[in-house]
This record gives structure tokens, C-alpha cells and sequence, in this order.
């Protein structure tokens, strides 16, 4: 097995590219499909000022490394969550990550500033806690992007994650869901731009990033994740991809080529308003935004009490 | 278990409708679930000539049986297509139903009609089985039902085949076929009108229902279909299928109701004229079928010496 490029021994083989590569040329490979997404989907420009999303898995480190090594100015978020020893571990990797290559990250814990944390939000939620944890994140991002003064919030979603999701999302045919599917979000008024370049690279290509260019990260998914019908619309896909090489990276391009604008054209106008959330003044179609009154019940405070502070100020 | 009807003893477990049924009242069900899809989707009315294509597998007799049984006028017809014994055995099984139940069998053996058989039709032109034997049956299919006088011409696809290949055609975003994919294919000039009424009872259900009310099938799988995409598609359906009941049904379902009219709004007219085939008739956009093509380099024959039979006069 030879690299494409040197044809020095290879060490991977990317059967959807037919292609193998040593590990130098790999990494130039990952770096390039980086590159290729930014520009195709025109995500930012090379003065933006990034925050990039870290949980401290394989995804998030290598994006937030290969921005550094293709010479962006990038910080990264960790949000402790609050799930158990899971949270703990996967901080310690954002932490040591950022200290070995002297970046700057921002962290914001969920239960120092809010006083709640993930399980004990989809408890008084009543959700399943991907719901309540997915909601927290969000929150955070929009607010420290936008106080941070950043241009741009970078998520380390890849080809894997997005195929799932849109997959779920066409076999419950949400069209809504599927009008707004991009790799790029729009800032909106009180919402951050929003992108994800890792697009055009899959899970396993990301892990074998991780261990070339020495990347220690958080191994272990996420426990309670665990058999959520995210990880089995993965398993799907994986099933079809290992008969037929390629096929993910089709579903998801020919739909952001040929079915997201028939999608998009056809969807109406929301015509919701969006006002500031009368408590922390976040947009949201209703009087309190849904994190606000998350917290509340979490904490079991009335909303007023509420924590409501400024985050990266 | 019991019945969710009459309480006896349940046979059978459906677990996308959270229902048990005995073998009366299951029989019932399935009749009921035919009769639906007909009305809903206005397949027929109650004095329409039909012509029901029979493999001799599970889904072709039942429906078969279950248009007799509901007081329609149906006719069987049966296409050798010369796939070894395979083709032997299952034309055995569609004439035993008929005799069984005085239907009357129109059989059209294509090595006898058009001097070539399916294994043949293939390798002549470098295309996989399916695509010659798919391209054969809906030439005859059309010729047989429109020669015949038959209003409609009933086919025996089931829920998961219309799931599978509507799951097919969204993995690569075909939006054309997106645009067209509907239980119901009106008769256009030269076509005849194709349905069918098996679109909410999938393989399962299906089989069941042939065990109870006594229809002997062919059981083996088409060998020359074995590991074809459209398996790997159901494998990957039953797989969601199985930790969530009714996806695989909703998916079908909510095409249909939200997703098909923003296709086919979307749908640009190909604008392409048919004309007759110069050989056989059937309306084409070029100046022979493909058919016609198809048989004249399988049989080496020049076309103007290949068959072209009434086949019902």
C-alpha cells in the first residue's frame, strides 16, 4: 500500500477517495479538505476572529489544531456540562490540549454559573438529556461569541455527524429541518455565524488525524448518549457505506447541491417574531427564552434569580 | 397476547401498530389495510379490469388473492424469464393459485416471445440482471395490460420495496425520480395505468397473511438479485425499523403527505417528446425502445427481425 502522493508506505487507505496516504501527506490531505470547506462554503475569512466549540473529543481538537496550523486566530470554549466523570476527563484534554499549544480557552462551567448541570436539567426537564444538554450549549455559544466579540463559532461536527442528522431528518421528512441543514449558519440578530468545516471528513479520518499529529483526546462517547437513535441513524449509514464506498459524502453534497435549495425555496416564512428574553435577553419567539426557564425548573428558583451573567466580560 | 378485536388468542404481534391479532381478525386487518390504500390514494374503482403482475412470491399472490377476496375482476400474468430453476419453480406456484382458485393466468415466457432470457439479456448488454429484467417486465407489463383492455395494471410492491427504493433515490438525492415516486402512476399515452395497494403492509405482514389463509409461494429469494443495493437498503431500514417501530412506515408516509409535492413543484418538464417505437410501438423519446434495443442484442438478430408479437390478441 503506497501513499498517492510520495509513494512512500502508506498508512491509511480512504476507500471513498480509492486513495492511501502516508502519514505526511495525510495530514496535508486533512488539512486540505479544511481548507476546501472554508472556501466553498465561504465560513470565514483568514483575520476572522474564531471561537472554536471544544469538548475535548477527537472532533473539536482537530479542528481547533489544524485552524492554528492553517494560521487563524482561534480561542476555544469548554462548557462543563456536569456529567459526572465524563465531564471531568474531557476537561482535563481541553486544558492540556490548549496549554501545549498555548492557546487561549475560555471555560464556562454550568453549574458554577447557572447552578444546575446536565442530568439534573433533563430531570426537572423532564427531556431526554441530549435535548436539555444540546439547549445549554447553544445558550452558552450564542453568548459568548457574541460577547466575546467573535465573528465566527466554529463546531467540530464532521461528515458522520452531519449525514445522522440529516438523515433523521429525512426519515421523518422535517422539511423545515431541511430547508435550514447548511454547513453555514447566518448570523441573525442577538445569534453568532455559525460553521462547520469538518464537513468533508468523516469520523474515522478525524481519529487518524488525532494520532498522527499526537493529539491525546477523550475516548469515551458521551454516557448518556448511549442508544439514542442518533448513534443508530450512524449505524445505518455506516451499513451502507461499507457496501457502497462513498455513499454518506453523496448523501450529504448532492442534498446541499440539488435538494437544500428545492427545500429552502419551498419554505415558509416562519412570520414568528423574535423579542429579547425578558430575563437574560437572548432572542426567542416567546416572553422567556426556553434556557431561562430550563434554569428556573432545574434550580427549582423563581426566574428572576436566575444567574444571568456576563460571560467572557 | 390477545386480539386487539375479540380478545382470543392473538397470532401475531404488530408492533408499529401496537396491536395483536388472531388469525381471523389479522386476515381482516391486512384486507382493510388494501382497501385503504385504494381509496386513499383512488387506485381503482370497483368495476376496473385489473391485471395483477404474479411472480408467484408472496406479495403478487396475496394481492392477487385479496382482490378476489374484496370482489374485484382481476386477471394474473406471468413472465418467464428464463432465471433457471428459479423461474421454473415460481411459475409453477402462479399457475397452482390460479387453478386453485379459478383465476384466469396470462403467462408471456420471454425466451419463447423474444428469443432471449434475462441471464442472456444481461450479459448481451453489460448491464446488471435487474436493469434487463426490470426493463423486460415493463415492456410486457405495458403491452400485455394495454393490448388486454385492462384499466389498471396492479403490481405487488410492498412497504418495505417502496421504502427502500425511496430511501435509494433520497441517499443520492435523485429529485427526479423524488418528484415522481408515488403509489399511484397515471396512464399516459401508450402506458397504462400502474398501482399499488400493498404501499401499508410491509414483508412481514405479508408473509403472515399467505401462511394463514393457505398460499403456497416461492420462498427463495431471485438468486441473481442477491447483494444488490436495494437489499443493503433494507438491512439498513430494518435496522432503524427495529429500535423505532413505525419509522420505516412514517418515512413512506410523510414523503407522500409533506415531501413528493415539493418535489414535484420543483420538478422541471423534461420537454422530451415521445414517439412510437420504429419496431414495436411502445412510446419512446428515441427513434427504438430500449427494449427493443435490449432484444436485438441479445438474440444478435437485426432488429427488424426481432419479435414483436401481440401478445394477447
Amino acid at each position: 500500500m503506497k501513499c498517492r502522493v510520495c509513494r512512500g508506505a502508506a498508512l491509511i487507505d480512504l476507500r471513498r477517495h480509492n486513495a492511501n496516504f502516508c502519514a505526511d501527506h495525510f495530514v496535508r490531505f486533512v488539512q486540505s479538505q479544511v481548507g476546501k470547506a472554508i472556501h466553498e462554503f465561504k465560513m470565514f475569512d483568514p483575520e476572522a476572529k474564531i471561537l472554536v466549540a471544544v469538548s475535548g473529543g477527537k472532533d473539536s481538537l482537530a479542528i481547533w489544531h489544524i485552524l492554528n496550523e492553517l494560521g487563524y486566530d482561534a480561542d476555544g470554549l469548554y462548557i462543563g456540562l456536569g456529567i459526572t466523570d465524563y465531564s471531568d476527563t474531557s476537561a482535563v484534554f481541553a486544558r492540556d490540549f490548549a496549554v501545549a499549544h498555548s492557546l487561549n480557552l475560555v471555560e464556562v462551567d454550568l453549574d458554577d454559573t447557572y447552578g444546575f448541570n446536565v442530568p439534573q436539567g433533563a430531570r426537572a426537564a423532564k427531556r431526554v438529556p441530549c435535548s436539555a444538554c444540546g439547549m445549554s450549549k447553544r445558550h452558552i455559544f450564542d453568548r459568548v461569541a457574541l460577547d466575546g466579540g467573535y465573528d465566527v463559532l466554529v463546531t467540530g461536527h464532521n461528515l458522520d455527524d452531519e449525514a445522522a442528522v440529516l438523515f433523521g431528518n429525512t426519515m421523518h421528512w422535517q422539511t423545515d429541518y431541511l430547508a435550514r441543514q447548511h454547513p453555514v449558519l447566518e448570523a441573525r440578530e442577538g445569534f453568532p455565524r455559525k460553521v462547520k468545516p469538518l464537513i468533508r471528513l468523516d469520523e474515522r479520518e478525524m481519529a487518524a488525524y488525532c494520532v498522527v499529529v499526537g493529539i491525546d483526546y477523550m475516548l469515551d462517547e458521551c454516557p448518556m448518549a448511549a442508544g439514542n437513535t442518533h448513534l443508530r441513524y450512524k449505524d445505518a449509514l455506516n451499513l451502507i457505506e461499507s457496501g457502497s464506498p462513498g455513499t454518506k459524502a453523496a448523501f450529504v453534497q448532492k442534498f446541499l447541491a440539488q435538494a437544500a435549495p428545492i427545500f429552502a425555496d419551498a419554505a415558509q416564512e416562519s412570520g414568528v417574531e423574535l423579542a429579547p428574553c425578558e430575563h437574560c435577553g437572548a432572542l426567542t419567539p416567546s416572553g422567556l427564552c426556553a434556557f431561562c426557564r430550563l434554569t428556573a425548573r432545574a434550580t427549582g428558583q423563581p426566574v428572576e434569580l436566575v444567574p444571568n451573567p456576563r460571560l467572557t466580560s
